[in-house]
């Protein structure tokens, strides 16, 4: 192992190349490197056990940067340590993989960064899973201390200590500055050890700068039998005079020339190459693994809430996939996550009321190779949404969200637990898919499908009990619809899901007796759309009519009216005023999404 | 004042009633209640000062439910002070106003709560106005223990104790169970305490159902020089021996008939009728408020940012509107509302990173007739999406978010730092406003028509520089539109707002120099929308192209798309694919919506 002289050499070294990407970039943060130069140098050259041929993580130590504004010092590190060939010359420009802050683009970043307070949340939710599977890889985390005023990083926190997870170390870069200025606390570094020891951490307060306490440090925090924190006290711009613990530096390169020839020469000799030996851990994880296949069997017209569906779903999955994992905001009752639970507690997570904690804890599971699965009361996913967001930059192998509780047809509980915006925030993201089942059948066809396909995947569940609509083969593929009625002389369309099928079903009943066909179309896959069925749908009747137990705006209406733009009229109907407490049936109508009132604008159309 | 058996039986009282008004109602919380029916008895009865004749809250305390599930007690102590005539026994009515959880039909309610973890912050922003204004009433939170797990509370703690607030004070009701088990901690009030204290608090461990201790407890809250805590131990179901402290009774009302009849007898004597005093407190606060209005004063073609011309507005509010307090999230600089901190700094609030706290403290002021304005980058108010959802139940006078460095036009930062979401986010939202300007003096028209507009109103600003395209006297109402370039002949019209408008006059030239003409519109009022511009656009051109620095689902394409369905063919130029970091106009070209790209779809029309 290299000794405490090429240590401090290689944090200089970290130091200069920060200070070069980001001068050559134009952009960046160089200061906010150089405080944790120290700390990055103790843990990739000399902390970590880990094999710079292998980014899998397996029997290996892994590292997730939450302060990603520092990813210069990442991307140094891990090319000083031969893990990545790219130049970190190429910092921040379009065609290089060295983003401004991690992304998943350079294989060694598990997670992407950079929304502020999220690492821990899914370092833990490494570390769980490693916990799970006997890997015996540690997980280390650093953060900035401005993005400790997070209130996740307290739910991960409290999630850490609470499971037990020794082998999760954080350590706080309280380097004093943030962004705009000095930081609430700036070096009392009491007041963190203070609040990491209340949420049930070990910790230490080192100078961050002094390679022998870190080292210290982090040989106390690998015997602890508790997460571990190691606050370390570090100076912003370290090693350079005129950046070092200076205001107005933060997000600030120095010039090419004169400015960075003065700032490099302060930091002496930087020449040294330091490989790193291939270190692994003995002992072979288990991780296990099976082939994702459900069978419905249900009897048609069987009255089941398709929430319900989702738990009898996930239990099926409890019994044959080992690498499903289920979470839960303590609603587990009510989205039916218990019925996991009571197959395989050891795969279940009880999140507690912090859907940030639960969403970013499921994204770092899903980095270990588990398929998790995250539910809560669907509006409560919109307290999540920017690790939902981060977490689609993450490209994750598998993150499947179940909201529960959509729409106005919950009832009496009134507008805070009725979810109105969940399918415009869902379909909004740049690459997710958005399921939303109608029917038992269909809700455990979505939780299957949901769990073989790649990336974020949402499930939208419903309140009410409705009848079973489709037969147990019947096939429910990502991007397809149902055409539930259909005929000839069909005048009008209406697209509906969830709730609404029943609503638009009753709607065509009515209408039928008066004379006159209508189309529906069950538009279970929100997102991808079944565009050929809607345009089909355009060229073959006079109109759509979509109608959502959601925001007229941003959901199934406004994604139907922009894939058949030009081809037809389309009629939202949705809910457009604010909701009240009151019964399902009596929601629906006041907020014009029942069958009364598609039979009002099937007439009017 | 009343004794404390007076005081006990009132709390019987208030249990009886939500044992009733909940089996009447068929649904609700009852068992919620009645771990809090000492603190409610106290606190309405006795500890505060206030007039049940006037909701105003002004030289009064004010209360805030944060566990708004327990909604039944409320209403019930409101009614038995006299403070409302509505009858309990309509709870969750769709024709009463007694919701299923708090909202401000109520006008007691001052910020609608349910969705746990946020009232405190809510609480906090009231104190924060109240010590500004020298307004005496203190401001009491109730909290529910299960809630605690939020990061938001914690964020809520660090703001109150970072900021002062003496005249803040929470109780937590430790009644050991959630909605689906134990917390986490049960009833180990030493963990609660604990941790305020590391938070800066003073507190207080009581049992909750000891009128003497709780009495004692305000009391030593009254004199803290900083936030209190009460720390309460309670039992749930409290006072009825088949619901005491029993799991599986979460949410559940015991039946009509019998069950109620053994529940409410083993209350024992309940009649009782308590009138409130009314109470205030002396001296006359000072708040202050002025007209809002604003010339810009810019010249055309002069390069500005509209986020810095946000931040110029901001500081002319400073100085004419004192009723205006700006907050940020330690981006201060990149937003530019530092401008505002340079005029008035004590009516800046500098709200570190944690943006939920942020926008629930904006919230909770506006309850105090402030005219908050809240920013940070567009892509982290995703992280305070539910407050912002439940911010629109709260009906504010005033609520102003402003989201900057919108889309992929920052550049180099990479995705964690662009947001492309927040304009579906906001529209879905089922009542608010969203403005979008494109230069520095509809920048300006947008801060004057968010701090006038009343309810939830959010402003996108960018990153680059632009050229002011207006004159100062041009006005920008709510709902309207600015059509760019117009002729007789104009074969498309090209929709745009933000930084894609500047796209769209280059695309203009481009095209008018091989003798296509084209419509130019400025959609700055992204909600409402000027559907009758758009609509005679759709008549009198041949298509519509909208361009936007955002998602291509739920934003400015789909919102048109919607407007004009059935009138004329909408095209949708957005960002379809994850971005990553690049030069800005690298990325505009790389996600098609730059000039070059509006040009070939104009030609493709």
């Amino acid at each position: 192992m290299p000794d405490q002289a090429a240590l401090s050499r290689m944090a200089q070294k970290l130091r200069r190349v920060c200070l070069e990407s980001t001068a050559e970039a134009g952009s960046g943060h160089p200061t906010s490197c150089m405080s944790a130069a120290e700390i990055v140098s103790v843990l990739f050259f000399d902390e970590m056990r880990w094999d710079p041929r292998d980014p899998s993580g397996r029997r290996a130590d892994v590292f997730v940067l939450s302060k990603g504004h520092a990813a210069p010092i990442l991307w140094a590190a891990l090319h000083e340590a031969g893990a990545i060939d790219d130049d970190p010359m190429t910092l921040r420009r379009h065609d290089s993989r060295l983003e401004g802050h991690p992304t998943p683009l350079v294989p060694w970043v598990r997670v992407a960064t950079g929304s502020l307070g999220q690492g821990l949340c899914a370092a833990a939710g490494m570390a769980w899973a490693r916990k799970l599977d006997d890997e015996p890889g540690r997980v280390y985390a650093l953060l900035g201390d401005g993005e400790v005023a997070e209130g996740s990083v307290w739910e991960a926190a409290e999630f850490a200590s609470c499971n037990g997870l020794a082998n999760l170390c954080a350590v706080i870069d309280l380097n004093r500055l943030g962004q705009s200025g000095p930081t609430m606390h700036q070096h009392h570094a009491e007041v963190y050890e203070r609040r990491l020891q209340a949420f049930g951490w070990d910790t230490a307060v080192v100078d961050g700068h002094d390679l022998a306490a870190l080292q210290e440090a982090f040989a106390r925090a690998r015997r602890a039998s508790r997460p571990f924190g190691i606050v370390a006290l570090t100076l912003k711009g370290k090693g350079v005079s005129f950046l070092e613990d200076k205001e107005g530096w933060h997000g600030k390169p120095v010039k090419k020339g004169d400015e960075l020839a003065r700032a490099v020469a302060e930091l002496g000799d930087t020449s040294l190459r330091l490989r790193v030996e291939p270190r692994r851990y003995d002992g072979e994880p288990r991780p296990a693994e099976a082939a994702i296949a459900l069978t419905p069997a249900y009897e048609k017209g069987q009255e089941v809430a398709t929430r319900e569906a989702f738990g009898a779903a996930l239990a099926k999955l409890a019994k044959s996939a080992p690498q499903v994992v289920a979470l839960d905001g303590d609603t587990k009752n009510s989205t039916f996550s218990e019925k996991f639970k009571a197959v395989a507690p050891e795969r279940f997570v009880e999140a507690y009321i912090a859907e940030q904690d639960m969403v970013g804890v499921a994204l770092g599971m899903s980095t270990e190779g588990k398929v998790p699965i995250a539910s809560t009361f669907a509006c409560f996913l919109t307290r999540a949404y920017d690790f939902i967001r981060m977490a689609v930059y993450s490209r994750p192998r598998h993150l499947v969200l179940c909201g529960s509780h959509a729409g106005v047809s919950i009832g009496e509980d009134g507008p805070s637990q009725m979810a109105l915006e969940d399918l415009a925030m869902m379909r909004a993201l740049v690459k997710a898919t958005v399921l939303y089942p109608s029917d038992a059948v269909s809700a455990e066809r979505a939780v299957e499908a949901a769990a073989r396909t790649e990336g974020v995947v949402y499930i939208r569940t419903s309140r009410p009990k409705t009848p079973v609509l489709y037969a147990n083969d019947e096939p429910f593929p990502v991007g397809g619809s149902k055409t539930l009625r259909q005929s000839g002389k069909d005048a009008v369309t209406i697209v509906a899901a969830g709730v609404t099928v029943f609503e638009a079903l009753t709607a065509h009943d009515r209408l039928q007796k008066e004379g006159v066909a209508v189309r529906v179309i069950d538009l279970y896959s929100v997102q991808p759309l079944d565009t050929e069925t809607l345009r089909r749908a355009a060229a073959e009747t006079r109109g759509i009519i979509t109608v959502e137990d959601h925001s007229v705006r941003g959901g199934l209406g406004e994604a139907v009216a922009a894939a058949v733009s030009g081809r037809t009229r389309v009629q939202i109907l949705g809910v457009r005023d604010l909701p009240r407490s009151g019964k399902p049936a009596e929601l629906l109508r006041a907020h014009g999404i029942d069958a009364d009132a598609i039979v009002r604008a099937v007439r009017e159309f």
